[in-house]
């Protein structure tokens, strides 16, 4: 009986079937969010938005009899597993947010989708070759962050108060936004020599963050365009030992 | 007759007529913005406009007589088709929506410019390789904007008040225009940890909008650089085959 | 004596000379924007100055006596002329923008220096490849700002009350700056669906910058990474022919 | 002795020791920054801090000592004793900055961990190929600054009154932050035509932007995609250089 569980849940038409019912919830979720529908349909959608708990919870639970313990060896899995089970927390009214959390259940379609899934592997694949540059990224926050607060946190309680506001309001300036006239120019009133903190941040965390991009591109470039050309050159190798030993075969018969 | 009138569509000299007409439109179309052009030549500036609606009706009568049903399979007739199709719905003076969609009758210029039309074809053909991505980047605005508008929805109803509220902001703040003094720090002064839903936010959507990005560079790339390296490896390859034929002609004249 | 004119001034130490004397005039320039400087020593700058245009002038004269009509045909000696004509143009008190402009003359280090000179060229032979992007970025910001002019012209006068102030606004859109904040919110108040309008076009030209960025990529990449190996696959396809002649000879000699 | 220091200094074990020490000297210092925990435990974080500042100079003696002079020709050791010496320099209460640079001494993270330094060296390694770039975007900013300052510094005392306040409000606008709806919208008030100015600053700086991100993804291109595909070419040529060989000594036997 393992056996045929495992045959339906692999095929092609259970996934399209949990791929239905999360698009169907997805629609049921951004249908509560309007006042008017709610109030005529608020039951139906409820009760569409609890079935499809119910199926998710089942889909689940079939895995967990079929694959026992190497359901958990899968990062899918789990990342389903979490997804459902904040669902099932029970919420009361007031804790808004871990019923807002629901909503995180239509991030399961790019589980179930094989195209989607092989994007954020790719994603993934690229953190080795950006890992270095990343902690760097986070070594110059936390660096300009301390920096910050001991600088300018007294006169700029609101900005750069503690470390976490410091933190908040460099990734602010490293988007560039309003970093001057929002927060520099203001700060260079009471410390004229503001800038010769900020603007090096600025250059340092683009220049970084451009790095990271590189990482990036020169990792999708060499896996693209590389592959064709490889291909044809273990060829050309492949003709050429060919040809010596033929040539060689010429050579020994000779003798 | 119909035979005639094809080459005579077809002809370059066709080509270039039509492409002055919409020039000399663009031009007109421009000058009626100004009131002081219009108070003194804006009878002439009508019936130029008039005149250039007339030719366009005229080509595309022709060519539905010479291609027939043919003239709907080619997508470039279809856009201007319906291009010129806008300029013919009647628009009374207060629908000035319409009057303004005449202006895209300039459009038709990229419709003629082969060089033009090839950076659109250009553009699309990048389509299936993102397609992807961008169906992920999608579904990361549905999901923070049905949470976004359950989380903040009240106490900012200008901002998140319903999902198409939410999907602006979201894209205001996907843009980095005054996301953090226009909108999250005073959505903090309520929520104050509304940075942990915004600050993953735009990183995710930058990370994703970079996979875009490459996505489409690598594309172009592939299909720049590889071409002549192609030839060069085709052209190795085609030596090597030959070669060996040589050496095994060798051989065989040889027992 | 042409000729020995002629080595003179296509001699090192003659491009060295000019060289100081641009930087030297760069620095007397900025000096000249400090009052406290001006004040003190004025009379002084003001007769380096004019030692360095004289000094230009007589360059240029050099040049015109050795080459005569062939120092037009130069792009480069254009560009020195103009703007060295534009420092004799004689501007009373009032005409701040003439004066202003003579600080274009330290552009001529860019015309001077043999580096900077390959960059500017390098620069303008992405054109070509980009040439139909840039035009199809007019035309849509042609055709945007006769739209905006015709729709929003009216209730927003400041911001797109004619062809010329749409046109900077829309270039501040494409830019990002304060396009929602600043100028589509306050637009969506008056008309709910300018929206329709501004998101579009900011993808648009978003997408269309990407591409002319694509555009210049490709161009310096093809240029850069590809000579190398194509200079090895000639060193291969050459061999290969050795070879091929070496197994010829090989078989005639046997008949 | 010295040999036995040497070989203690270059032991992974002390390296990692050195590492633990930055990293909780950076906890340190984060939590010196915030005052309930200062109240607490400021004598506890002041004596590790000092501890921190002792083992370096101890690893710096050391490594003076094993390595003498040459110490100073890595250009890591003259980082790592910049750095250090910053800690030294004795601080009174009011000398904050100098307080805040010794945060800095978390960036010898850098000098310690292998890869972020090779991350570095990367970075540096760019510089020459874009160097012509960097010191032409700085001639647009002095250019562009002194003709700010000259033009609208009257009118304009704070954004462009000395040549110091145009290079950053010239900076901020490259930035593109604020700088239609902060700055030039407000300056066109005065001088209509100051579009003509800001505009082409704007569009020449991104252009010289992107250049120097080419530069810099070009390098990093051609080191990695290169290598695979050159070794494999070298190897068809060993190849066939062996091959040419073979037919050779096949011809010499023969006669």
């Amino acid at each position: 009986m393992r056996e045929t569980l495992r045959n339906f849940i692999e095929s092609r038409r259970f996934e399209w079937t949990i791929t239905a019912v999360i698009v169907v919830n997805a629609v049921v979720l951004g249908l509560e969010t309007m006042p008017a529908v709610m109030r005529d349909y608020g039951g139906v959608l409820d009760w569409l938005d609890k079935i499809a708990i119910v199926i998710f919870v089942i889909e689940i639970l079939l895995k967990l009899f079929v694959y026992r313990l190497r359901f958990f060896m899968n990062g899918w899995n789990l990342f389903d597993f979490a997804i459902v089970s904040v669902a099932l927390i029970p919420a009361s009214q007031q804790y808004s947010v871990l019923r807002a959390l629901r909503v995180l259940r239509v991030l399961r379609l790019i589980s179930v989708v094989p195209s989607m899934r092989k994007v954020i592997v790719g994603l993934f694949s690229a953190i080795p070759s950006i890992g270095t540059v990343i902690v760097m990224l986070l070594l110059l926050f936390y660096i300009s962050a301390v920096m910050a607060t001991k600088l300018f946190g007294e006169a700029f309680p609101d900005w750069f108060g503690t470390l976490g506001l410091s933190l908040y309001s460099l990734f602010q300036i490293m988007t560039l936004e309003s970093w001057s006239m929002g927060i520099v120019r203001p700060v260079m009133e009471v410390y004229p020599y503001a800038w010769a903190f900020f603007v090096p941040f600025i250059l340092l965390t683009s220049f970084i963050v451009l790095n990271l991009f590189i990482g990036v591109i020169v990792n999708a470039m060499a896996e693209a365009t590389d592959e064709a050309a490889h291909g044809e050159r273990e060829m050309i190798i492949a003709e050429l030992k060919a040809l010596r030993e033929d040539v060689a075969a010429l050579r020994g018969k000779r003798e």
